[in-house]
């Protein structure tokens, strides 16, 4: 595909996934323009300053832009305080203004980050069209309502995607959530307190999302997407995992505190339509993202050598 | 139940549902707030002109009324037109912030209208919380994403019920729809060009879905809930039904034109769900429903004494 002419409006682009994506959209040809609520003076070319949750604001954006695609990323991703925070209305009815914009201006193509908490809970791999629509959250709520609005949007003028994200992890993801925290504290030699560790995951290295995201921008196809490795691995066994490349064994002490109440046994992906739609499956393997996560954060810390 | 304090605002109050369910709701003690776009002037107390499409007026107007409860039925409702019509999605961002002023101002129960084409095509009746959700038009996609974002809006604040709504039918539905365009056909003696009448359709009387929505505001349930007869009827025996009533045969010619391409072959809520949980059925069988409708036009016809 010929991408001189494609310009794509990238939100959440200072985000733990949206900073992978930016390489990834230049090297396929798009002209990458990239949105942040913080200042971007230091941030060179292609940055705009914007609060997408002023609808007037990101109207004009869209409008200043004209972008051919959108790749939407931004949402609120506190940990642990996401999943009920009333922010996510608010992200809600701001990603119903922005998309309503885009396609409005001329926009041909929408990529937006949705989330395996809109599926119903299931013991076996969710599989997209399948695995109902029955969030449990009030962030699962939004995002299924943020995507049958794309799917309003959508009608009769563009393309779209939306991608069901799994369990995204690798340098830069947030300092609270499981993977960065243990390693933190392994690599400290502290203990951590965690759950049970018994649910059942399905992680996927943030280069691998990024890909995803870049692929999914440069197709035709339509439809929901699950972005996920497709394997099921208990929170003890990546535990196992960042213990033994660390070197620090008996820190996790699980069963120490509560999993939160909307915590479920299982949250895996069947990545079937990915591979057979698209052809693409994700890179890395959970114990080589571990190694280069770990080695990220041990060169951050200054006890390893870039 | 107390109705002393309970204030409701009804939206599309002025349309086919609407104008059924205000005398029901001051039978049960609500003090009712109607809302119309058009002039209210001559309509007495109680109506409020408002345009709902703007949400600065709709936020201004609950917090003049402080409702307790909020009845929604507004919405783009053109026969044919509706299926496909960009103002789906100027209702759903409406609809989405007028649900969340009313949360905000301290409103405690929100009932709104969604519909059967929200479920994903079916050869069985319709479940509530069974049959997935995989609308297949931009209505269904607009509603389908009301419905999420009431989810979002009601957590950690107050109630909410959806109805799907299947086949409303009555004095004062919109003339082009099928039931009274063939009563108006075969009472003027005239041929109506339909298209196969194969089609399987649950209709429900238009006093039976405002008893529905009365019972759902005057409840702490919360759920979507099937507003069907729970029938199921071809296009061919209604037709049937309205031709014997009438006294008129072989006028309705079947098979004379296309459906359009998202008619859906069956159409049949499961109405298990408001029975069990409420107590609640229809009570007009459908040839009393359209004895009813039949009189109704001879009346506004002048062919029958009121």
């Amino acid at each position: 595909m010929n991408q001189t002419e494609s310009r794509v409006l990238v939100t959440g682009a200072r985000g733990f996934i949206g900073r992978h994506c930016l390489p990834r959209l230049r090297a396929r040809g798009f002209d990458v323009h990239a949105v942040s609520a913080g200042p971007v003076d230091e941030l060179g070319a292609g940055w705009h300053q914007c609060d997408l949750l002023d609808p007037v604001a990101s109207e004009r954006l869209v409008r200043k832009i004209r972008p051919t695609h959108l790749l939407h990323l931004a949402w609120i991703a506190e940990p642990g305080v996401f999943w009920q925070s009333p922010l996510n209305r608010k992200w809600l009815a701001a990603s119903v203004a922005l998309i309503e914009s885009f396609y409005e201006a001329g926009g041909r193509r929408v990529v937006a980050a949705g989330s395996c908490a809109e599926y119903a809970a299931s013991a076996s791999p969710h599989v997209e069209d399948t695995t109902p629509t029955v969030p449990d959250t009030l962030y699962g709520h939004a995002k299924a309502a943020t995507y049958f609005a794309l799917r309003a949007a959508a009608h009769g003028r563009g393309g779209w995607a939306w991608m069901r994200l799994f369990f995204p992890y690798g340098p830069g993801e947030p300092a609270a959530r499981f993977i960065p925290a243990a390693i933190n504290a392994l690599i400290r030699g502290q203990k951590l307190d965690c759950t049970s560790g018994t649910q059942v995951r399905d992680f996927i290295h943030v280069r691998d999302v990024a890909e995803a995201c870049a692929v999914l921008l440069d197709t035709d196809l339509n439809g929901i997407f699950n972005v996920g490795s497709g394997n099921a691995c208990t929170l003890r066994e990546v535990g196992a995992l960042i213990a033994a490349e660390v070197g620090a064994e008996g820190l996790l002490r699980f069963n120490a505190r509560e999993a939160p109440a909307h915590d479920r046994p299982y949250v895996v992906a069947d990545m079937s339509k990915m591979l057979n739609q698209l052809g693409w499956k994700p890179q890395l393997a959970l114990s080589e993202g571990i190694r280069i996560t770990v080695a990220a954060k041990r060169r951050e810390l200054g006890l390893l050598s870039a």
